[in-house]
């Protein structure tokens, strides 16, 4: 199908600048010597996350059980869940084990790793378990030099547990802009991670695993010394919050929301598109950056940046595109963005506007587009 | 199955609270002596949309044509389709009126009038059309005294069209929140809806359908002279947006979020939750209202508000519930929320909160539930 024939409002993957993603990072990967985990979250996509291990991703990182049990049912096996476990998905995750799923679990807190000796010895199951470990106090994760780190190593080690690793995450990178900046987060992340993994080996844990990673600061590492895996998600579709981060150019964003103008109010200088929140999602990651981009760039068909203009409101259903500008010289919108002229707008989040369409449409350099299937819910 | 049972995150709709706003909403009506149509974006949900009818709902309007092809496989007929159609969508439409859909168009502008008109006449179908009025200049529709909204009409009246009625949207209404503004705005809604339809009719053109409506708007409007039909969507579950307009209490919100206590960071008094943005979604409505309740208001399994408390923070999959009070003393979060604890959040915005989900668990008041489901997409 050619774009001009898709139905709006519809999520496109321009399918090279996402191959270019993925290989841009694994070659970075390879140079740092670490393997790369992709975070699946991102896409909820089987046909992503074939070209991801097709480049060289070892496994993948969810965020739900249901991304294990739809990503294992379509053949991947080796599937890190980076968030920390309720006891009651335990039995999911042992339903997924129990099928040959290598699945591990995450967790930050001495009750959660109790509840998961308990279970696994309930059920007779070797849970591997690695422990979340905090270095940048954004959210969850035991600080490398907590107690708790080395209580949660015991109760998991000493309750027929395997410690199979410790994960960190420096979500606080997205509050970032400069290279310095990141470059000092990557070191700050790694050292963390690698101080908590030699805690537990000193105390008799073997953890072998050592995981970081964000999209920018996988990106600004320069060196990984004791890390093994790196995880990141949004790089391979990139969006403008990253580009305010400065880790990608507006030319690197692979996802669209394709839209039609539908009206316009003429005196306001606005038209009117069949995309709005519902489409773009409501995130406003960009309304703290450096730039705001309202709720996205407009683009001419062929990926040409309207620069000049945003979507600057969102209703359900319709969305406003109006000019930066609001006292520039007026053309006739009417004339400028006519009745019926499609667009494609770079989303401020990839997750999350990705998650409002149950496909994307994933367009070749030729045009031509084919459906791919992504999941939603739990 | 018990609430205690549903997988986290789950989005729950009391049911008792849901037929409450029903009723009320209903009865209003009735009094102002209107028909009423209520707006399915809100659940996309056959479930709901049958009790809306069953308490007196003539017809319904949707915001997208899978909407109305849902609904109308389920065997509702009068649809309003609210959103000024793409010329592109058109065959979609058509398709619903030969299947026997009483299925109506909006158009704001001459372009798509013309669009309508042509492809009508070029298949044989005479389309049904109302045209969209703009009474406070938020969003799309043509002013009442603009000369355009003549001009639309004759070019649909003239070219074999049906000009059904009117319609506007008074959305400015979700940003006031006192008894008075919203009478008036809903005075203001009418007034210019009315005198657009008696322009239309003064020109000769029938016009029987003035329909007018948003939540607060209609709730707070005290008569309706004029007006044949009021629309509104979100007043069927309410949300923490409505509340601060002032249209509903707390215990009105029929829509909440049941998620699970994952971890915590004891020295910050956070409890980490498995409702992040995904569940929750993103939509931060509240933030520039009178109370900003973050990203959601934690309750009991019973539905008692922890009003100390907020989701404050968002990651995808995570939830940060911290107390407002960040000085007070903290008690041992452990305990207080401790892990495996169940809660309820009560969202920003019903609309955007659903539609993360693929379907509600109805909760009764005997506390079993079963599955609602909702559809995904365009």
């Amino acid at each position: 199908m050619k774009l001009e024939q898709i139905d709006t409002p519809a999520a496109l993957i321009d399918v090279a600048r996402m191959q270019r993603n993925i290989a841009r990072m694994q070659a970075h990967m390879n140079t740092l010597g670490v393997a790369f985990r992709p975070h699946v979250k991102t896409t909820k996509c089987l046909d992503v996350v074939r070209a991801q291990i097709a480049a060289g991703a070892r496994g993948i990182t969810v965020s739900t059980l249901k991304e294990a049990e739809a990503f294992f049912a379509a053949g991947v096996d080796d599937i890190l869940y980076a968030v920390s476990i309720a006891p009651s998905k335990l039995p999911r995750a042992l339903a997924l084990r129990r099928q040959g799923c290598k699945l591990k679990l995450v967790v930050d807190n001495p009750a959660a790793a109790a509840a998961i000796a308990a279970f696994g010895d309930q059920h007779g199951e070797t849970f591997e378990v690695w422990i979340e470990v905090d270095t940048d106090g954004h959210r969850s994760g035991i600080t490398p030099e907590q107690h708790t780190l080395l209580e949660v190593g015991r109760i998991l080690h000493e309750n027929g547990v395997t410690v199979g690793g410790v994960m960190t995450h420096a979500g606080s990178s997205y509050e970032l802009n400069t290279p310095d900046a990141l470059a000092a987060l990557a070191e700050q992340e790694r050292a963390g991670c690698v101080r908590a993994a030699q805690r537990l080996r000193d105390a008799g844990i073997a953890c072998p695993a050592v995981s970081v990673g964000s999209t920018p600061t996988a990106l600004a590492a320069t060196q990984l010394e004791g890390v093994t895996e790196v995880r990141a998600g949004v790089y391979v579709l990139f969006d403008l919050v990253m580009h305010n981060v400065g880790v990608c150019a507006l030319d690197d964003i692979a996802l669209s929301v394709l839209a039609t103008v539908i009206g316009h109010q003429p005196e306001k200088g606005w038209a009117i598109l069949d995309a709005g929140w519902m489409a773009m999602s409501r995130d406003r990651g960009t309304s703290k950056q450096s730039h705001d981009y309202g709720y996205g760039v407009p683009c001419l068909l062929n990926g040409t940046p309207l620069t000049g203009y945003l979507l600057s409101g969102a209703n359900q259903e319709h969305g406003i595109l109006s000019p930066i500008d609001e006292s520039a010289p007026t053309e006739d919108v009417t004339q400028h963005f006519p009745l019926g002229m499609k667009l494609r707008i770079l989303p401020n989040h990839a997750c999350a506007t990705g998650a409002q369409f149950p496909e994307y449409h994933a367009v070749s350099p030729d045009g031509a587009s084919v459906e791919w299937r992504r999941f939603h819910g739990w």
